[in-house]
């Protein structure tokens, strides 16, 4: 599978800078060819200025367009074959089996996609008819959609190097809202950027759309990231990431003279609450399910359980043991890259000064393979609350748990959490009844509670919610992943007193779409 | 009807500052008693406290409760009387008649509200059932609903002293939605405040929630509002009033630790585009209707017409001279208060010193009353394109026509058009067949397109959208008015495996409250 180290501008290749750097092989700590080329600005404002140029005329696309260039991305990323997935594995250290099953979520993510763009009542058209006759004014004809925002910056997520990257949600979700899509790819996975870049470009070469709306710059400093969101035609940025990277977009967004959103999805640690009821039935098999979820994606997921809570006693003791024991079981395993590891250590040093480790990976990490042990941490209630740091996230297979003393301590520190994009909750029904005020609590706190479950691994679904209050994403009105990710790409825009034939098909009385419309307060299709 | 000066925090009346200051009748320019208090920021912070503390129990309130309490708002509302219109006359120099029909608007809103809060569907519930056999993966049962953010800060506008003050939409939205509401009444209206945050007060007593939820303080500085937008338990503000403002309101909410959404709507210079067509139909007519719409409300509607745009010749020329008649024709009126006025003769100044004053009311304008004229300024598209001030709103009743050279000139000017909550287009079918071009540009410009009508008179009802990009608006994805208000308030929330039992009624697959909700990808009640 040839790469080439080119940006896709609209279609074209180019490749105009000067500054290169390299992927490398986290498993193996060795460099990758070829050598990219950092982007340049005249670049990125070439890219933004297609983009914008194409902006009216992809708004104009019709819904079936838009649905088949989303298929087509799908079937050109599957059309790139073993080398997608062997250019992934080499840039991630991600297994192979990961990678195909995470090219298969994007894909059909990519498909799902296209049958709400087909389907079309996500633009939530309402319609109120006139009233000629009304006293003491007369009522004008007011309808509405949700129409396209403009263009988009996207940012590529390094731990999903295809599911949250060139081809992930962001991108697919913003081109279903017919918003054009500039990708800044991560520097950490070049190679399987470019040639996701590539099958997004032929997919909307045959679509007959115009070609401005994707293009994907390579970079690895934060100039050309900071100049994508500064760019007076971008409208809005996703980004998946680090509180500080998205916290730094953020602010810059805020700081523009015509301000934008920043759709950042910072990450957490999605607290585990154990209740009494769950931990005297099996809190064996909840610490096997807990350490699995540490572990899982070497703990590189947004969604890792970094935080167990429970009240102090001898079924908590059971399920630490048993946790103790499976996190030693528990091999060591390749991180992303040498940077996400190095904070990996920084910050397991960091909560065994404030916190005692209860267990760890028996066999030792590799350095060479930038692998990562599983580190659980223990700690009370007291200590917990007195050291606010044990709540921070950690990325990678980390955890800590916190026994409390009685349930007015683990209640208080319920009451303290920050944003979250999940918590979840282990108990029995009766335990539910007993605890409702712990969901009450945690629905103010997080975007998603999940029941007797574990929060990785999430379903790409129409009631999924990916983001929570601050610091879990910059907004939580918003989720990036499930289809609902597509109404953070538009905003409504009302007609009024319009002939029918001038108004765009969502809002025609016929209804040539058949939509589910809100009409004169009254759904219908 | 007795005004304490006293404000309103979760039932209790409080006078604790030693601030004061005082409404002026700017028809008469003299002091209205009694004199009122700035309220001291223990006070805002007993507010927000316990607004944050009935955050629970509120979100846990049957909807019919929470419709009940929108009702009462209406109910004791009217109850006031004559009394409240009087009041609300001496403190804005709005005649009797336009304040009797904004109470109405004010009524029937929360009752609007009421009614979209018992039907229910605004939540967006979707449900996706679980399929345990599902390879490689189970898929689990996920179901989410838009659930309230908590309290709510929000600014009176002066403009429209019920509509969008105390009990105006953000309020009564963000009580729809489940969130306490703290205001910071408008200090040019604080009797009216006063009287309607009685109401609402007493309307809470009645409905058994808790009364944290609606708290109501006065102030004329800065730092009352600052310490509001500022407080770490406030989630989101509310506000109608100037870009200064509303930018400045942005940017402390920007700069918060944990930064919140500030819902601002900043007013816009609303163009308006005669196509040749129906200038040639009806240059008079439209004339007529426009300076309506210029002096409607002493021009001090968001939504004020400001910018007239037509291609140069004998049509706009006959348009030109009846809008000069009808302007001189218009009588000057009193402005809300001192400071407006001042800032109208300012804009008017400037505006004179870059364009050409075509006509203004023949009365001259009476300072003792506060009153404005209609001045009327005419340019060239050239001159226009050089003077980008000339773009900027003059709050009153106040407009520039320019005329363009040929179309290429309208065309470039429509590109460059900054974000505005509306624009207008008059024309014929034919015209409005050949100016496509503009309708797509529009889309990206405004929040609401009126075809053949004139801007100012929102429609308050489920399809209009108050709200346009920046700098119309902070976040032009909502609207400020109109039912899909209620969605600032709101975010998703998702549960994952629970219990039917345990998940509020709105997700039951028994679907007790017949919700419209995406069930499996299918809209069904």
């Amino acid at each position: 599978m040839t790469i080439t180290a080119e940006h896709f501008i609209a279609g074209q290749r180019s490749k105009a800078g000067t500054h290169r750097f390299s992927a490398q092989n986290p498993a193996t700590s060795e460099a990758l060819s070829p050598e990219f080329v950092e982007a340049t600005l005249a670049e990125l404002n070439q890219a933004v200025e297609t983009a914008d140029a194409a902006c009216e005329a992809f708004a104009a696309a019709p819904a079936e367009q838009v649905a088949l260039l989303l298929e087509s991305i799908a079937e050109e990323i599957l059309a790139l074959g073993d080398g997608l997935l062997e250019r992934a594995v080499a840039e991630t250290g991600l297994p192979l089996a990961r990678l195909t099953g995470e090219r298969g979520r994007t894909v059909n993510q990519a498909k799902l996609f296209a049958s709400v763009v087909r389907e079309g009542s996500w633009v939530d058209a309402r319609i109120d008819h006139a009233d000629p006759k009304r006293e003491p004014l007369p009522k004008p004809d007011v309808r509405r959609l949700l129409a396209p925002i403009g263009t988009i910056g996207v940012f590529g997520a390094s731990n999903f190097p295809l599911a949250i990257s060139v081809a992930g949600t962001d991108t697919i979700s913003a081109l279903g809202a017919r918003c054009p899509v500039v990708v800044k790819g991560h520097p950490a996975h070049p190679g399987t950027s470019e040639l996701v870049a590539g099958a997004i470009t032929r997919a909307v070469a045959k679509s007959g759309l115009p070609a401005g709306i994707f293009s994907m710059l390579q970079g690895v400093s934060h100039e050309i990231g900071t100049a994508l969101v500064e760019h007076p035609l971008i409208e809005a940025i996703a980004f998946t990431g680090s509180l500080k990277g998205g916290r730094a977009l953020f602010d810059a967004a805020a700081k523009r003279p015509k301000p934008i959103p920043v759709y950042a999805e910072m990450g957490s640690t999605n607290p585990v609450f154990l209740l009494p009821g769950a931990l005297q039935e099996r809190a064996d098999a909840i610490a096997q399910g807990y350490i699995g979820s540490v572990t899982m994606g070497v703990g590189q997921f947004c969604t890792n359980p970094g935080l167990v809570l429970g009240v102090e006693g001898p079924e908590l003791e059971s399920f630490r043991k048993a946790a103790a024991q499976a996190a030693q079981a528990a091999a060591p395993a390749t991180m992303l890259n040498a940077g996400i590891a190095a904070a990996f250590e920084a910050g397991v040093k960091r909560n065994s000064s404030f916190s005692h480790e209860l267990s760890r990976s028996a066999t030792p990490a590799d350095p060479q393979k930038t692998q990562a042990s599983c580190v659980i941490f223990s700690t009370d209630g007291a200590n917990f609350e007195k050291h606010h740091q044990l709540a921070e996230e950690v990325f990678g297979p980390t955890s800590v748990i916190v026994g409390c003393k009685d349930r007015a301590e683990l209640e208080r520190i319920a009451n303290h959490l920050e944003g979250h994009l999940t918590a979840t909750i282990h108990g029995t029904p009766g335990d539910l009844l007993e605890h409702q005020w712990l969901v009450q609590k945690l629905q103010r706190k997080v975007g998603r509670i999940v029941f007797n479950g574990f929060p990785t691994g999430i379903e790409v679904c129409a009631a999924m919610h990916h983001g929570g209050p601050y610091p879990a994403t910059s907004d939580g009105h918003f989720t990036s992943i499930g289809t609902a990710s597509i109404l953070r790409f538009a905003r409504p825009v009302c007609y009024q007193g319009f002939p029918e034939a001038a108004l765009p098909p969502e809002l025609q009385d016929a209804n040539p779409r058949k939509l589910l419309r809100l009409v004169d307060n009254q759904y219908t299709r």
